[in-house]
């Protein structure tokens, strides 16, 4: 049938292109305006006790290693925020801008930050330039949290259509 | 050509997968924090009279049936909210989280609620766990609205990219 | 293999649909409510002097030439927030809604709109009705800037995945 012609295509062990990034998030906190890359838009509700409602915009650099002052080697530009009474939980929309030597394009990519699993999938939905019309899975791993202000997930990018 | 490869594969009134699942908004009111399931994190501006601006944070429940204390077979998180001046209506991007012995895995979903139409088509834009790359589309019918601060929605939705 | 079934199908220069349209954004100032068509629902944080953080929701008209009263073949309807410090830039999530006697259906984009290139890409995630399941890239090009609150992008919206 014609669905079946979309099956069976694609292995998830399998992507045709793979890229392993750290995402490293400074909130702004009042003070640390030369550091921070995202700050608080819209302030957490009344809801529970976990910044539920909390929508934090951020232009965030993407290194290779999992150290913050490393070169950069994309910049991740969206939002995230807080989306449960009962723990924290988040959700994600951005695009990654690739403007190197190496790569120029971008990659789009939504979906839940499941903060309690210790692997989560996004989708990527979209690319451009040299990923253009990409396809495929953002697995987040939370490799540090260091006080209120700064966090680093590992993106594990995997893609499954690439043209 | 090479679009043309793309083309006629796919059939509307063929879907490779379909769920019908029931969509339960209890919006915070200030007095309901155990029943709430979303809170609106931005109050509406002040362009016209139907809530423009307002964005509504949710962890929503999806039930297979139209009762509210159904057992969730999937969560919804994501966000809406209200853009038009002279009447209701919404745009939404949100996660289904499927974590039950049928399904696990995710679907994101992205698009306008047109309320004043008696269904409206949105997109699911990728998918992970079992539903590894799915594509397809979420057609939305309003239920139920009960006061202010409950609403309910069907979502018939349709995948065209199963792997 | 099973990814390369993926690759060389789509061509960047042979889209299977083009549309250039034009998107005027008139932003509410507390004065214009009859002409705005949008409106700020998060303030810019103290993130910079750029408006980091700010917030719109618009609900847009968009014609086939680069007049504001032209006839609107569609509407936008959706968000876009400024995310950098440094300069203005800006991420964009919204929804082409064409209800004509050309086109009836819609297109779901997302991407950044990063202000100070001369064009840039962002995707188109999906479709339904005429569009149905449709896939490709909305290339942004600011046609027109006046004052702070109105500002005109070309959009050449090339879908490169045809059903």
């Amino acid at each position: 049938s014609s669905t079946l012609a979309h099956s069976e295509k694609l292995n998830e062990k399998n992507p045709c292109k793979r890229l392993v990034l750290y995402y490293h998030d400074i909130r702004f906190n009042g003070t640390n305006a030369s550091n921070a890359t995202s700050a608080a838009t819209a302030n957490h509700t009344k809801l529970g006790k976990f910044d539920h409602g909390m929508l934090v915009v951020f232009d965030d650099p993407m290194t290779t290693d999992n150290h913050l002052l490393s070169p950069a080697v994309a910049r991740a530009q969206g939002f995230y925020f807080y989306d449960m009474k009962t723990t924290y939980n988040a959700w994600f929309s951005y695009t990654l801008i690739f403007n190197s030597s190496e790569y120029k394009g971008t990659l789009n990519v939504m979906g839940a930050d499941m903060m309690g699993e210790e692997t989560r999938d996004l989708s990527v939905v979209g690319g451009t330039g040299d990923f253009f019309m990409a396809r495929g899975i953002a697995t987040f791993r939370t490799d540090a949290v260091q006080g209120d202000y700064y966090f680093r997930l590992q993106m594990d990018i995997k893609l499954y259509e690439c043209y």
